[in-house]
């Protein structure tokens, strides 16, 4: 039991009620609202007990609901009857980490839930935000792990060169929006793709993309793809996967890159699609790169001072599509894979 | 008609009949017995006239025999009832080019045919053989494009550190004998797989690979890597596709590096077969790339540094598949797509 100043308060949480195969449901997570927290850091820890603000929605959090995964801890599998864990904006109430002070506010790995306790290991990859004159939300977006992916992957992973031809899948999502604004900052020619006739709008009169299209709408991908890029693809930044890798490949240019950010259209199928057009990497010379935004994490300062003034500047506008509470954020979730929310999708933990 | 020192001679070609669906047969090829040529360059030519001492059998000439391929000239498709072309060694009987002169010998792209005539465009692609107190046999495998491929994709492409873990398929094959004995210099532990016991035994007791496999005997690629590969796979060169990617690509390590060197197992297919894991991609932050040997001829010179002294010493060793005669090409090159040829496939049209 808590006595003295140790305030014991309500601490709703998003759970995984179990592993999921297929088309994840809501009804695969259960909000627990019955759960408490003593706001007060265990005796011992070395952590941090924080207030979760904003949280993110995010495809790869699809891939933790399964048991078999990767040996990397943040693609980790969740663990049933636990919160679901991700990225998030939180404020911290105590810290027992000389980095970090109480009133901080933070970004990096927390629970679905009101309140968390980030254990020492956790706090490695935690951010104290030091702008707050623009939007909080935007540490779960542009401004935290979509956007340093969004970053990492275009400058680091693809080498883009002026005027080279850039095509992203899954165009108007967290990653690829950003990803196409930094393209055309860099003087290539931009195409992407998305599900929804309103987000190809986005993509074009928002986010300044040369070209965009429905894929949906498409009957053949490769043809698509040609109509765009009659003289083939430089870049591809890969979010899909499947039926769309395999009709990029045949329209790859010598010497093209693929930096593979995520394969949303592969997650929830037991037995991931074949892609069976893998010999063009051998006549054309292509570079498939996986690499996971964790790796660039030292590139964030430098990230920060490219993008912060891009986008007070007006230069870089980004969009999100933002739900209040977190009884909202499995639905949200779900959203994703049907490609539901428009733009980053963000939920609401609580606004201060 | 030839007329003075003009000297027409029996010319005999191995010419593709039409474009090969499926797998190939020897039928697909006719000897031409009856054709003759005039032992002098034409008037106005900028090229070479030679005699063609070894032809180089190689897998990614199937891929040449059907119409779609892709724009690379190296790469691009056979003229039906013209001769094959490829790789070979030759002496040169007229130059009209300075670089070269009568009586040298030269390796590169040539003409399945007793003399051929290089223009000007192709001799880009001839070096002139200056070492001879090696086999010429060896300028179309070891010492020619195959031990160019071999050294250049695993130096250049897959990076390799000491202690690292190598993969190769078709381990036997003209480049991957010395992909492993490359990788065995490097101090990596190396593991091949092959199609036959004889060729397990090769890899096993001629190249000093560590261990070997017959992938024929293997129900399941999956746990015959895992078993050899305990801790996963650093690099992997891919001369196979289909499957034995699929299988690789679930025992990649992190960071590991794919360099595509062919996908022998996909070239006689209408439709290549599909490849599932890809997603291992992300998770592993794996980079797979595809790559030509005509990009790395600037290291031809330091790659005869190192690899004449290294067969002189006895350091590296190559094994070849030697026929004789013109008349034998069509059936050696097909026995490349049933695994028939142990070691290099040569063809000797003349041994001076």
């Amino acid at each position: 039991m808590a006595s003295g100043d140790e305030q014991v308060m309500r601490n709703k949480q998003v759970i995984l009620r179990a592993y999921v195969t297929g088309f994840p449901k809501e009804s695969d997570m259960q909000l627990n609202t019955t759960s408490t927290i003593t706001l007060k850091l265990p005796q011992g820890s070395t952590g941090l007990l924080v207030k979760n603000l904003y949280l993110s929605c995010d495809p790869y959090i699809r891939t933790r609901m399964t048991k078999q995964q990767s040996d990397t801890p943040s693609f980790g599998a969740f663990t049933p009857g636990s919160p679901i864990t991700g990225y998030g904006v939180a404020k911290v109430l105590e810290s027992r980490d000389e980095r970090f002070k109480q009133g901080d506010l933070v970004w990096g790995f927390t629970g679905w839930e009101e309140y968390s306790v980030i254990n020492a290991t956790q706090i490695e990859s935690l951010f104290k935000i030091k702008n707050t004159d623009v939007p909080l939300s935007y540490y779960t977006g542009i401004l935290g792990m979509p956007g340093l992916t969004a970053y990492a992957g275009f400058y680091e992973v693809c080498s883009p060169k002026k005027g080279e031809r850039v095509y992203i899948s899954a165009a108007s999502g967290a990653v690829g929006q950003l990803v196409g604004q930094f393209a055309k900052l860099s003087g290539c020619y931009v195409v992407g793709s998305a599900g929804t006739k309103e987000k190809v709008d986005l993509l074009k009169n928002k986010f300044g993309f040369d070209e965009a299209f429905n894929y949906k709408e498409e009957p053949n991908l490769d043809a698509a793809l040609k109509r765009y890029f009659p003289e083939g693809i430089d870049i591809y930044f890969e979010n899909v996967g499947g039926k769309m890798l395999d009709a990029v490949l045949l329209n790859m240019r010598f010497r093209g890159r693929i930096a593979v950010c995520g394969m949303i259209s592969q997650y929830n199928l037991e037995k991931p699609e074949g892609v069976h057009n893998l010999m063009s990497l051998i006549y054309k010379e292509v570079r498939i790169q996986g690499f996971g935004v964790h790796n660039y994490y030292h590139l964030y300062e430098k990230f920060l001072e490219t993008v912060l003034p891009a986008i007070k500047e007006g230069k870089i506008t980004y969009v999100e599509d933002v739900v209040e509470g977190l009884e909202c954020a499995p639905s949200a979730l779900i959203g994703l894979y049907t490609g539901r929310n428009v733009g980053k999708q963000v939920v609401v933990v609580s606004r201060e």
